[in-house]
């Protein structure tokens, strides 16, 4: 099934991710081009209070225009390959001012068709507040929630949940952790 | 929170994606550069058979370099906005031969923070075999194959399903659909 890179050119390199084209052959001979994005990488935390909250992070985004509601998350820096759990405890603490005790619960391609991001997703939990938390980055404007899952749900329901990862946390959460 | 586009350099037009760079500024004042992809958008299959098997089709996706187990799911065309259910149905056809009923779960951005790709996620049931089957795009080879539950988590384990839409609809089945 293996496609074989041909050719590729590199028709952008940025800050957050590069684009690149590929020619490929297919095992039967056949050509075609495949358009890719190459990204880092992330991290993101389904983080659950002692009394049962979802930390939630509202933000614009302006990929799609609009105010989104997501579970905590941030890309990963160059060279964090390895130290994941120390970015996510990093993202945490920016987004929220919470610490935790981290497990990892998947691992996944965001848009596999095309991209190379992989999310690891953590639950966070025996949270506590950190004194003198990291600065949010420069360039982000948040505002941190606690809900309870099924005030997460109704955000899904009214579309202001339209994010992948977010939605595999509260399947997580309704899974694994409801009425635990 | 809104950030203004103050300028937009297009920098790659695809077939797949367009990229951009914005120059935003934020309530505050501030300014700063996004990258972007702007993405037509995609259906996915959650397909269950009357046997309770769900259909995954296994391929070799460029952007990873790795043969992947998902399920099914196609791009939308130009001008399929508004008819994404027939679209969904194209795909399930074109990839598995299989017709059904046709129930729309979830629509998520898969990678929000950069890239405005919306999946729209369809559960499709009462599955029969198309007799003459639209043929496969020229440049996919696929594997179809129809995987208990069970099966599929086993892919998830050892890391052969690692693929955000595929794990929202395992547990959704999980959740919503497994001993119903």
């Amino acid at each position: 099934m293996e496609e074989k890179t041909l050719k590729r050119d590199l028709v952008f390199q940025g800050r957050i991710f590069d684009v690149a084209v590929d020619q490929v052959s297919f095992p039967n001979g056949g050509q075609s081009s495949r358009e890719l994005i190459f990204h880092k990488g992330a991290v993101a935390i389904l983080a659950v209070t002692p009394d049962q909250k979802i930390i939630m992070v509202k933000q614009y985004r302006k990929a799609i225009e609009k105010v989104s509601y997501e579970i905590p998350a941030g890309k990963l820096e160059l060279g964090e390959t390895g130290s994941e759990k120390e970015a996510a405890l990093r993202e945490l603490e920016e987004e929220t001012a919470y610490t935790g005790q981290l497990d990892l619960l998947y691992e996944f391609y965001t848009a596999i068709g095309f991209c190379n991001e992989k999310i690891k997703l953590y639950l966070a939990r025996d949270l506590t507040k950190v004194e003198n938390p990291r600065p949010q980055d420069e360039d982000e404007f948040i505002e941190v929630l606690e809900l309870s899952y099924e005030d997460c749900m109704t955000l899904v329901e009214t579309g202001q949940i339209e994010d992948a990862k977010t939605i595999i946390a509260l399947q997580y959460y309704a899974l694994h952790l409801a009425n635990a």
